[in-house]
């Protein structure tokens, strides 16, 4: 089995793209990066997920983001809970975040001798992250090629991104049919004390939207 | 005042770069990273480096890479101390460094509203590193307008790298002609108990070669 490098938050998008790398043949190595927003429930879910995809290897990683702020999830600017998702690009967004994942991942990769990395990346319903589109992805992949051994000695990096067109309600069809437990994700940027999804911030809009349309209740809500 | 960021180490190349930054008119943003090598003596440098610099601000960010290791200087690998330096890409490479490091500056001046990235790389005396490479930066500069929401507005992020057509006597030079106090810095690779630079590491080995080619004398080792 070949090894691939997925990095995997506990959210719904990242548990979905790890089971796809399954699918497709590849030993797991997971890596969680915690990058200073509030966090407790986020890594426990992370290693809830990476225990039922049964990965070979987790790998959990933290940068303090804070220091840099300037993100809604790293900072005290506040989460907004509109309940819908603006056009623009939103507070939520974390600066250079996919770039640092991907880079850190990358390192683990050309450690473990891997040369496959997946992201749960979406471009339709994503937010606004410009670093969920396709061309920063295919961008990062020439990066790669330079910026390794690996890569001067021949190497081709590839970085996965099996969701990268599909709805949220394409992606929670897709786990279904995997037979994913969702009820171990976590995907709520600000959720109350109790611990339960706040309802209202872009993450829990987008999910919620996506379970409807994909005809499932979400086994979080239940 | 245009604001940039400087990777600061605390070793000579990269105060050299920050000084040439200053010189061009930027205000100084300083960025450290720590990467999990035993570092005490290298905290200390680059708090001494900024404040001789009188940086506008100084952020030290821990990420710590001994969790993927794969390098002498994350791991419990043995840092060569043959006195010279090896044709290949040695062991104290650690992978995907650069891409990291960069990764972080942009966040930080995306932040801040910055669009000018200081690195102290080096192509010549550069230790065989592949992300020292003139076509590695090239592709982060890229990458860099395609990751931020700055970029897709439309700015242009530039990654500028004063030394990377430098020897490291030229480079030595150039910082003596700056005035800069080089016995503040730190370089070595793995140093004894006392501190002191151990003299046979590829770090220090390149060091005392730009020493002796610009023939002026190190101050750290008065």
């Amino acid at each position: 089995m070949r090894d691939a490098v997925v990095l995997l938050s506990g959210g719904l998008d990242s548990y979905t793209a790890a089971a796809i790398a399954k699918t497709e043949g590849f030993a797991l190595n997971a890596l969680t990066i915690f990058y200073g927003q509030r966090h407790a429930r986020e890594v426990e879910a992370a290693r809830a997920v990476a225990k039922a995809l049964g990965v070979a290897r987790h790998q959990e990683l933290t940068v303090d983001l804070r220091g840099i702020g300037g993100s809604a999830l790293t900072s005290d600017i506040a989460v907004p809970k509109t309940g819908v998702v603006a056009a623009d690009i939103p507070v939520t967004y974390v600066p250079a975040r996919n770039t640092i994942f991907l880079s850190l991942a990358l390192g683990w990769a050309e450690v473990l001798g891997a040369f496959d990395i997946f992201i749960g990346v979406n471009a339709l319903d994503y937010s606004g992250y410009p670093d969920c589109r396709p061309e920063f992805i295919h961008a990062f992949e020439s990066l790669a090629n330079l910026a390794t051994r690996a890569g001067v000695e021949g190497a081709r990096f590839r970085v996965h991104t099996p969701l990268i067109s599909m709805s949220k309600a394409d992606i929670v069809k897709a786990g279904v049919e995997l037979d994913l437990d969702y009820g171990l994700t976590h995907s709520c940027y600000d959720p109350p004390t109790d611990g339960r999804p706040c309802g209202r911030c872009d993450s829990c809009v987008l999910r919620a939207r996506g379970f409807a349309q994909a005809g499932v209740a979400d086994p979080l809500l239940r």
